[in-house]
């Protein structure tokens, strides 16, 4: 720390990363990045001019793209923002929505929420999951603050209905309900319809994970027009051209290729039952997921302990150093043939002891 | 604007992004963008493979890229980091080191100071230029206020020498003394070698003009590790994984591609110094510029006018409704080519009067 830094940031603890390592000799089930590479459209538009214009400014209207996610959306283009990932539509909705309300959130949840509160200086009101880990929307009734819920969940990966969000909606009139989407595509059930009837939601997706392009950093939001107004004074007061011309043609090209993208759903999701029985099987609890990844325990080793016996042999996975979750891992569904090693490790691990 | 948006952003007034016609009809000198492509090795390295590989996420730490600025600017790594595009950097260095200080800057400078001064409730201490449009460091050495400047600066072109910045160091040991040298590499000295010495010193370079990577969205700073470390705690607790995986490599390519990067730079000067002297040919006054653009006006037509006129004859320029330099244009340096149009155009337009 320099002796200059604000004094509101001396004890900000950043979010942490899951561990990035760049050589690429682990089975990486710890970031939920996609085990599918994205749409060969992709690549084939990524062409010698197209990196030749990158001496050109990017479109920081981000038309385009943001035409495709509006019709995908069935919304208008002026419902949506795009960003430098998730994350930045997020920050920027923290900031500027946040003020003197609370933002609601769960205890077990996206560790990042908490991290914006901080940045920028917000109270917040920090509700429990219910024992069995669940979103009980009833806890969040109260009006006069802000919501956030991720739906699915993360890391836990359970999803609420679109009833229970309405629920929260409607006693939210004068409140902001943003409701973290980033898993959807796998399971979830998305709100982005109630944009017509809520001028209080936002909804907030990622190109990260369903559209496996976590590496061009992509995210969008959805709202009224009012909302998306607000977020885009706070864009172009912060970085007009945030996004970079080679993520927005990767964009469009994912979004045109729908073949793609529900056989790829389609792989996981299928991956993922047969992970989750192959656990069960082996004595593991394993959530109901919705997600691209598994939350999973057992009473045969700690959370802790398995995450480091499998990083020795070769699996990242994410265990997290909390209360109430100390007991699980958080493993990502990758290809068939990773997760056969994941669970011939696993079984390894458990005869080990 | 929607009823949730905080208070405090009612009022901003965004930056103005530069005119981007995504239809490339125009000859497009108004926002500063490199007539040449980027090194043709940026090209080759952005393979099928890496944008296969754009399912996983991007170093958080960008090492590889910093560890080649690094070692460009003979610095450690530890004072070096990356943002998606300078602007990012120049936001989170409002954001970490303002509080209560004031941010002291030019009345004529880079319109994004006052906007991050706004976005994050910063009081400003503005001093307007001489008149001959220059900066006179001897009115930025009142102690007690963090202090921006851009040298070259935008949209004078003009410099200032190592020596004058180093009195406004000495004059502010207990504040944050910010160079933004977006337009550095096109004739201005660099204050890099200071940070050894001065910890109060915060260098903000871009890839966006010298290196034709506007698109790509790469910018960086370079300053003591205190300094960086603040500005990775704001980075780390906005969005950690903030550079994409193929603007990293572009980056990288271009700074191993020493000699065309010398190449392009020679040439753009020397375009500037050829437009230069035709334009004072015509009777226009040509401040003189160290960066890839050249302010200019003449008695012959008003600014706003020539403006549009160039508007109607197919090139793009930049005219700033701003008190006291109502007069000028600003002019991108482009390829030569599109400069013999530009001076046609403008021969043209005096004639029409």
């Amino acid at each position: 720390m320099s002796r200059f830094l604000n004094q509101q940031f001396c004890d900000i603890v950043p979010y942490t990363p899951g561990e990035q390592p760049q050589n690429m000799e682990y089975i990486k089930l710890n970031t939920n990045e996609n085990p599918y590479a994205p749409s060969p459209q992709v690549s084939k538009v990524i062409t010698t001019t197209e990196v030749d214009n990158l001496r050109l400014y990017s479109d920081p209207s981000v038309k385009k793209l943001i035409t495709q996610i509006a019709n995908l959306n069935n919304v208008e283009n002026e419902n949506v923002i795009v960003g430098n990932g998730s994350d930045e539509i997020l920050a920027f909705a923290f900031l500027a929505f946040g003020g003197d309300k609370k933002m609601t959130f769960a205890d077990i949840t996206y560790g990042f929420y908490k991290v914006y509160a901080k940045l920028y200086g917000l109270k917040t009101n920090i509700i429990p999951l219910t024992e069995k880990l669940d979103i009980n929307t009833d806890d969040y009734l109260t009006s006069g603050e802000n919501i956030v819920i991720a739906n699915p969940n993360a890391p836990t990966g359970k999803t609420i209905s679109p009833e229970q969000i309405e629920t929260v909606l409607k006693a939210h009139p004068n409140d902001i309900v943003l409701v973290d989407e980033a898993y959807v595509d796998f399971g979830g059930i998305s709100v982005v319809p109630f944009i017509k009837k809520y001028d209080n939601l936002l909804v907030v997706q990622t190109f990260s994970k369903s559209r496996s392009l976590a590496g061009a950093r992509l995210g969008f939001g959805i709202a009224s027009k009012e909302i998306i107004q607000d977020l885009n004074k706070i864009k172009f007061s912060f970085n007009p051209y945030n996004i970079n011309r080679l993520s927005m043609l990767a964009g469009q090209e994912s979004i045109k290729d729908v073949k793609y993208f529900d056989q790829t759903i389609k792989e996981i999701i299928s991956t993922r039952d047969y992970v989750s029985g192959e656990l069960t099987t082996l004595g593991f609890t394993v959530l109901e997921s919705s997600a691209n990844f598994i939350f999973v325990k057992t009473d045969k080793i700690q959370g802790e302990r398995y995450y480091k016996k499998l990083k020795e042999k070769g699996i990242l996975v994410r265990w997290f150093d909390q209360d109430r979750i100390k007991d699980f891992v958080r493993v990502t569904v990758g290809s068939n043939p990773q997760m056969d090693v994941f669970i011939q490790k696993t079984k390894e691990i458990l005869k080990e002891g």
